[in-house]
């Protein structure tokens, strides 16, 4: 059966009512696939038809791989009987998730009807704070003690079988019930079966403390390539594990949210199909208005030099050019700054070496651009692209040209550009880095004040200068 | 031993050629701790000194640890039985890793004095295209036959013991070497060991092509939570794996790759602090100059404006909020839809969908933006922030006072950035998905593109009431 089938195979066996069909379908294809096939069944009875005629340890699974509307569809369709069996056959960690996306109604309905081991359970996890090691965990895992011979190990584990998680790694525990050590599962084959635990663990283990944020958990796994690491409580003792499959989650999520936040926008928990409108409104719109707010000192600035403006409107032809050159300057560094404090590849302690060196690039990225914006400024004003006549400005035709007003204004350009662009760097660097020593995210933080720095300065700048040369020098 | 003494430790065991002390730390400390502190070290002969007393299973972990520039500087001080003794106990797709990096002359030393069937891995994933799943994958793996027993294959195991990198998952092939099917190591010790492979193992497995875009592979590893994944050929025969850890390191790499691009960032390979003053320049300065040039088109029209802004000086104080606010707002919709289609939240066949919701979502978000920034716009100029009298534009004195003048400048703003906010979510969806369309990175392609739309749409609205109100309406 090819996967292009799938959708019309596993209609028609619903259809037909074709239980054995259907079964075989969950045993030749991933799960996933099939929930989101599920997802797009119109009549929810379909899919609780699904639910009673396939094996739990299959339903258990498509229920946690369903869209959270279909998930609560599904729960106040059910009846209690079919609840205890997705339960039956799921895991604690698995249940929590969806359960933190939930009503309180259809929550307590689940909790109501939950195995008491695993009610105790989810209450453990869902006390857990959001986007900590405990909201990640398992409470699933095997622990041995470690004066346990391989040859007990082994037969206690077939005898718990599936239950565990991630059986790979074993965790060995002394009479004391501290962790202090792990054994891998291939280690058991290797070994003569007669051996303790103790003999052939790993000490070399690493644990993470339960309220630890869940960003820091997956520096850990990345920097020591882990499969599975144990949580600790306060105690130091093991409250649960955190296995690999977690972890593409945690960094994937991180990702998304550095993405969000350089774009402005609030962390989304949701799939964007399944976002409200009115989520998304919320999510972009205050962002908007606090830019807008930070702008008060851009327009101030302009206002405050509206006389100039009046005598010279090329000026507000090539501001826009200027802002965005440098603000997007700035946004670079902010963007290397943010990547890198992400990969942990600079730390608090490189601020010196970063800010010298973001010094060196703004200042020949600063000269490359204002050179080429000469060019431009005088190339875009010659052929008229943009047009700049000495018979526009009265109070100059005495002393200038149209030549000497276009290098006038492209050397202006060009300065300005220099001294905004090193500025901008230097800003994105010491912003980035006082965000990270606040322990807030530099891409919410320096992002939207990068900018607003930029603006104002660069402003400055471009108005300074050409009141310098215009007033002073030639006393106009 | 704490951690944080640890160089100490290490720096006086080093000193004092305490070979004993120098063994324990490495048994002791993950090796990727010590490479931090021996990247640090001045004098590379105690780093050799390190290499040729510590154990070859740990030196050779420690050296694809290091740094590039440490890397170079080692192989450059070994002799060849120093790097013989590195090589016999590394991984080949580690040391392709490394040779990736370094000169063309080391290169080929370092492949000198390879074992043969070393040198062949290499050059055989050395041939990979970057970014692929051959560039990921490891070539040693355990592959057995379905027919071979239980018993026989943990006893074949245990003979090869730790060369196969990951020994979790077991692959299995039928007599004409083609992959049918995985068995998980704790299969092996679940089952009566007198049954053949082909009774156990698992049919539902998931495969890659070796030249499919990593990304791609990081996907699948996600969406069905693996653990190991076999790699196949163009003949659909097994040349390699690729397993968790690798996983995290592409993630990683795809989303840094990700903030690059919208921080207008070209792709980076090498740590910050690693990366040369010119390259940064070069990843930087080309994307200000195209950015620049894209501006063209807003420098134009903001010049065949020049008379009404010499004319009323106002206009160019609201304009930079606008382009602003603007261009956030359509980084938002860019943002949301580079991060749902990284997400795999929202495939090609969606931009109706997400069109509409995003034309809704402008529609509110403009409306609560465009009263703000009228509001906001009334408070600048009546409170003299932004000053703007009737008495500086001679040509409207005798139609309006201060006050009509203000509500009629704020009223332009609003109406402009509502119908702006709208348009540039609808280019931000519009684009990204052509970029996606195109197979081209939507932060790469869309973001600029965006901006430089809605920097357009935006002046062309702002300047065309403007003009409507006032020469139209009013005759002025």
């Amino acid at each position: 059966m090819e996967i292009g089938n799938l959708n019309l195979e596993l209609n028609h066996a619903i259809k037909s009512k074709d239980i054995e069909k259907i079964n075989s379908i969950f045993e030749t294809f991933p799960t996933i696939d099939i929930a989101e096939i599920v997802d797009d069944l119109k009549d929810i009875t379909d899919v609780v038809y699904i639910f009673r005629v396939v094996k739990s340890s299959y339903t258990a699974e498509l229920f946690k791989d369903l869209s959270s509307t279909k998930q609560e569809e599904l729960i106040n369709s059910f009846l209690d009987k079919d609840i205890v069996k997705v339960l039956s056959s799921a895991f604690a960690d698995d249940v929590t998730d969806y359960l933190s996306e939930m009503p309180a109604n259809l929550v307590s309905r689940i909790l109501k009807v939950a195995p008491k081991d695993m009610r105790e359970d989810i209450n453990h996890l869902l006390n857990y704070k959001d986007n900590t090691a405990g909201s990640i965990m398992t409470t699933e895992f095997l622990l041995f003690d470690e004066n346990e011979t391989i040859k007990s190990t082994i037969s206690k584990i077939k005898e718990k079988g599936k239950q565990a998680v991630t059986i790979y790694t074993i965790f060995i525990r002394d009479s004391l019930r501290n962790l202090v050590g792990t054994v891998d599962l291939d280690e058991l084959l290797f070994n003569d079966t007669t051996k303790p635990l103790k003999e052939i663990m790993n000490k070399k283990f690493q644990t993470v403390d339960v309220n630890l944020d869940q960003e820091e958990v997956a520096k850990l796994f990345k920097r020591y390539d882990l499969t599975a690491m144990a949580v600790l409580n306060s105690d130091k003792k093991i409250c649960g594990i955190i296995t690999a499959d977690d972890i593409f989650d945690v960094i994937t999520e991180e990702a998304a949210e550095d993405i969000s936040n350089i774009s402005n926008v609030s962390k989304i928990d949701k799939p964007y199909l399944e976002t409200p409108i009115m989520k998304l409104v919320l999510k972009c719109a205050p962002w908007i208005v606090v830019l807008m707010i930070l702008q008060v000192f851009s327009s101030m600035i302009l206002s405050s030099f509206q006389s100039e403006i009046n005598k010279f409107a090329i000026l507000s032809v090539f501001s826009p050019m200027i802002l965005d050159a440098s603000g997007n300057s700035g946004g670079q560094t902010t963007g290397l700054m943010i990547r890198s404090l992400g990969l942990d590849e600079i730390h608090r302690g490189d601020w010196k070496k970063v800010a010298l060196k973001e010094f060196l690039v703004g200042t020949i990225v600063g000269l490359i651009v204002s050179v080429f914006a000469f060019g431009w400024a005088m190339l875009e004003m010659s052929t008229g692209l943009v047009s700049c006549h000495i018979e526009d400005y009265p109070a100059i035709q005495g002393v200038s040209n149209d030549t000497i007003l276009h290098l006038v204004v492209a050397g202006l350009v060009g300065i300005t550009l220099l001294i905004s662009i090193v500025l901008s760097k230097l800003f994105g660097v010491g912003l980035s880095f006082i965000a990270y020593k606040l322990k807030k995210d530099p891409a919410v933080m320096a992002q939207p004040l990068v900018t607003t720095l930029v603006d104002i300065s660069s402003l400055l700048i471009y108005f300074g200068v050409w009141m310098l040369f215009f007033e002073y020098f030639l006393g106009i």
